[in-house]
Order: structure tokens, then sequence, then C-alpha cells
């Protein structure tokens, strides 16, 4: 099966529906694994690396929780595909430039995704809507735990899980949340609010992890120590950090609502405009605007419209979500224009934003 | 009676009908004269100034083409007023600048202006709506041969009339033509055609004249020599390169939109989108946008919009206009919100727009 076949709408896949959705799109936890006496990925010869695949996806295809999934090498994916498993988060950018020897496998509804040779032997992932941070810390677990059956892992009594990487040594464990934060942007607090959880230990990061932009107000925060600490340690902590930015998030909202309610509804009603209007549009303008379009739906500016509307919207006007929707080749200047076009076409039946004149009353929504 | 009950609505007054409207704003004849013996106003003492605008004004209220009209004393205007009459295109900035000796006459549909002892004791224009130049002329030569029965102009037999600047001398006339050219600068060809027009004798200046910006596409095309030709011939001459510039217009919106029409359904759908649902806006972004909705206006897209309502928004919206709809003195940033609720109230019957797929389709609207 093609993954384009496989791949269900974001709404049907993982769903967008979840505890504190408002803030927390997704909340992930994956698990760092590799084989005793194989070498790591960037060591070993390709023929190893092959075989060393080839034994993790017989296993991992025979879980139970992967039945009905799907599982390719990655030199059989194309470039859009693979771009396509970057923009829904099921692979890293860096497994995305694998070939021969690397593969992937994803449980029928994509919550499960196993890379195979990454960084590591087994990179595997549990994704959720909203903060479930316990519950994909479960899913995974058990993965990991049926896996451990039938496959060595390399162990050390001292360090714990070894891995290629030192900073993922011991648990092999990265918790992350991926939160929508518009209120704190605007209300010019979110490097106050990134540097307070970079004290903690957590990493704040744009969109697509390290090194990226933080772009539609969307920062991903993760933990950065996997040693020393159990699991279910780093996950409590990791929640702590991130109910205490969603109450960040709600204070912002609040006294910008409160302070400044015309800059709010101005941010809002321009990119609702420009997303119903535009005949051209980037994917950068097209999530930040779809950012703000999320946060007017939050303060009950949009009553016809559902969430996953929006975070859907946020997935498919990506390039290579948009790519794999028109078929031949698309120019940067081709995929703005059918960007603009499938835009326009949504927000057709989305009715102009009516903001309350009394702004307090559009807090008790959010 | 004060200002603000006397001035029309823009679409009452001067209107917004006239031929080549769709380029055309509005066309101008102003005449300099000064009376004979009588220093200019610039070099005259406060008394006579005062002694001199009393007998012209007495004359100019006299004319049967001022009956209920309106004249006042600069010194009797508020700052508002003031710049209001600056945006109708009534009275000069410099004239606005005046206070005591100086005053204005108001014909009752606004479309002659007499200004009294700005730089010359007479500066008298007729406004006409659309490429109207003949028209404005016989109108404001009749007011000019009315008058130069009861008062002795300055006049040589070497240079013709004498005016304070020498840059005026001869006719005294200045003939000019507020052009919308939004096809011209979007297909970057207007540094071009202003250059041509200079090549040819005539000015182009900004919105408010000279010195200032081209706001909203909006550009004023004049002669520049008054000497050494007859009024007919200025007249004649500043027709033909106005309509050479309406063809110019006319060519370039032809090849945008066969070229590129994506990049013209962009610009216009954004600024609907934004002038729709902004809640607050500056006066220069105002003008830029509804130029932009004016041009999808020619070209067929709103449907349902007269084009007056657009050229009385581009009046309304400015600050002063704003300013005296609201009692009190208002900040920019309350005027820029006031602004965006005037906008979104006036577009709230206004449909999106529909751009059709085939681009040369609305090329016979213009």
């Amino acid at each position: 099966m093609k993954l384009h076949e496989f791949l269900p709408p974001v709404s049907q896949a993982v769903g967008c529906v979840g505890p504190n959705d408002w803030v927390v799109l997704s909340t992930r936890v994956r698990l760092a694994r590799n084989l005793r006496s194989n070498l790591f990925p960037d060591r070993a010869k390709k023929n190893d690396r092959i075989r060393v695949c080839s034994i993790i996806r017989k296993e991992v295809e025979a879980l139970p929780q992967m039945a009905g999934g799907f599982a390719e090498s990655m030199e059989s994916l194309s470039a859009v595909e693979k771009q396509t498993l970057v923009e829904r988060h099921l692979i890293s950018r860096e497994h995305a430039m694998r070939g021969a020897g690397s593969a992937l496998v994803l449980s029928k509804d994509t919550s499960l995704s196993v890379m195979i040779n990454e960084e590591d032997h087994l990179r595997m992932q549990s994704l959720k809507p909203g903060m479930q941070l316990q519950e994909a810390w479960v899913a995974i677990d058990e993965v990991d735990t049926a896996l451990s059956k039938t496959l060595d892992f390399a162990f050390s009594d001292e360090f714990g899980y070894l891995t290629a990487c030192p900073t993922n040594v011991g648990t092999g464990i990265r918790v992350s949340a991926m939160l929508h934060l518009p209120g704190l942007v605007l209300a010019e607090q979110i490097n106050r609010v990134i540097q307070a959880a970079n004290e903690l230990g957590l990493a704040v990061r744009g969109l697509y992890g390290e090194g990226t932009e933080a772009l539609g107000n969307l920062f991903q925060v993760s933990n950065q120590r996997t040693l020393g600490q159990t699991e279910v340690e780093i996950i409590e902590r990791v929640g702590k950090v991130v109910n205490n930015i969603i109450e960040n998030e709600k204070n912002a909202r609040g006294l910008l609502l409160q302070n400044n309610p015309k800059m709010v509804y101005n941010h809002i009603g321009r990119a609702y405009g420009i997303l119903a209007n535009a005949h051209s549009i980037s994917s950068k303008e097209t999530m930040n605007l779809l950012s703000l379009f999320r946060l007017g739906f939050d303060l009950g500016f949009f009553p016809g419209v559902q969430r996953s509307f929006i975070d859907e919207l946020f997935m498919v006007t990506q390039p290579a979500h948009l790519q794999a929707r028109f078929a031949g080749k698309l120019s940067a200047e081709e995929r703005d224009i059918r960007r603009a076009d499938m835009l326009r076409e949504a927000f057709r039946n989305v009715e102009r934003p009516s903001m309350p004149s009394d702004p307090t009353s559009s807090l008790d929504k959010t």
C-alpha cells in the first residue's frame, strides 16, 4: 500500500481532541533502544544495517499494536512521502534523510511509530492528542516491554539503556508536548516562559524540533536529561512545567483581552480576512495566520467551526501535504497559489468573526 | 453655518461619476489673480490683508455661482475643519495655515472654491469628477470673467497676469487631474510614465500636491508652465498626456491580468479581507487597500458595489473627516480603531469577491 493511501486524515488519525487541547496540540513519548553487540547505525556498514533493520522490523510488525499498520524501507519512500511523515511528526527530519537499511513502522491510527536505524537502532514513539503524557507513556511502555522479550536491548547496569548519543543514555526517553502559545507571544512574555522552562531542565523548540523556528506560535517542550531519573519522574516533571505554561497562556490571554482587546481582535480579524481571501500564501504565513484563527476559535469568535477543521488545515497546507494532493511537481509559487485556493475553499462557509463588545465575556470560552 | 453642517457627502458634492472615472477621480482648473497696486499677501501687513480680503470676499460672495455656498475667514476655522477642507481638495495645505486676513468661499456643491490671500490674493478653482478639463475650465473662466468686472487684476502686457511666485505668471493657470493608477504601480511601470510626463512639461505629485507621497496609487498630474501658451493650449496638452496615461493604465491592467492574474487577485482579495475584518487600521494602509479594492471594482469582482461607495470611503476614512465624525479629540490609536470600525460596518454587506477563472474576461469591464 502506498503511504498516501494509508495515511488517514489528521482528524481521523491521531485525532485533535484531548485534555487541554486548546493549548496542547499533542503529547509524545519516545524511547531510544539499541541491540546489544551491534554497531550503532552511523558506525555500522550498510549490510549490517540491513541485517539489523530486518531483524527489528520483523518483530515490530508482529506486534498486535501494529496490526493493519504501515511498514516501509526508507529507500522506498519518495522525498514528498518522507516530508509528509515529517510534517505529521511521525518521523524525524534526520530519519527522512536515511535510505537503505532504515525503515519505518506505523500503527493503523499512526499513534505509534517506530523508526528503525535512525541515530539508534530503534526510536519508538507514542503520539496522543491534547495533554496525555501518561497515556502516551503507557502505550509506548507496552511496545517496549513486548519488544524486549524478542530483542536483546543494549543495557548497562551503571548507565541504563545505551544510545548512540550520550544525551539519550539512561532511560532513552524523550517526553514532549506541542504547545500553541499565541497569547504569550502577543503579550511578549514568551521569552520569559522559555527561559523559566530551560531553567527547569526543559528544552523549548520550534515546530520541527531542534534548530527550527516557532512557526504558528507552536512550541515543542521536552526534557533534556534522560539519566538519573525514572521515566515516571521525567514525565511528571514535564507535565508540571506544561501545566504551568498552560496557566501562563491562560493568564496572558486574559490580560490581553482586558488591557488591549482591539489588538487581539485586529490580529484575529486580519488573519481571518487574509486566509479567506488570499490568492497566494506561503506556508509560513499560513501557519502564523492559522495560529491567530485558532486563538479566535478558542475565544468563541467562530461558533460554526470545529477545532479539527483548524488542526487539519495546519497540516494539509504544509508543503509536502500540498504537493501530495496535487499530481506533478509544483514550484514554490504554484504551491502558494494552490494553498490559497485550498484555504479560500475551506473558509467559504466560515462566517466573519463577531467579536464581543465586552471582551472579558470571551474569556470563559477559553 | 458650521462647515460640517454645510459640507455635503462626497458623492453628493462634487460627485464621483464622470468620463473615464475609473482612472480620473477628478479634474481641476485653478487660476491665480492679484489686485493691482496691492502688495502680495506675504508682503502685505495684516491690516492690508484684511482690507483686501474683505474687498475680494464681498465680490466673490456676490457671484450667482456662489449662491447658497459657504464663506468663512480662515481664522474662524478650527484645525480639524481646515484639514477636512484639505482632504476634500478644496483648499491647499498652505492655505490651511493661514489665519486673519485670509478667507475661503465655496459654491453650494463645492465644485467652485476661492481661496483669498493664499500665496496670491485670489486662487479660484473648479473641481469636476472624472475627465472634465474643458468643463472645469469653462466654469472657472466664467468666475474669472465675472470677477474681472468688479476687481482690478494685476496684469502686464509683457508677462500676463502677475503672481507672487514667478512659476504662476502669465495665464496663472494650473490644470490638474487626480489619477488612480494601480495597474501601472503593480506592473512597476509608474516611474517610466512619470518620467515621460515630466519630459512633456507636466508635474506628477502625490495625493496632496507638491512633496507628498502617492498614497493609494493616486497621482496628481498638472502643468508646470503657465507662461508662453494660452489657457486652451495648456488644457489641451494636459488632456493629451492624461489620455495617454489612461491608455497606459488600461494596457498595464490588461498585461497584468494576462501574465500574472493571481498576483492581481491576491492583492485585491487580501485588501478586501483586511478592509472588512481589521479592528485597527492607519489612514495610509486604508488608502492603499481601498485603491486595490477600487481596482477590483473596475474589474467587475464586486458587482454589488457602487463606485461612489469607494470614493466616499477614500474621503471619510482620512484623519480630519474621521475626527469630525466623532466628538472629542481622538488619539492616532483611537482614530485607527474608529476607522476600522467604520470600514467593517461599510463592508458588512460587500460580498467576498469572485474572481473569474478566465482572467481576460474581466478586462472588458475596465
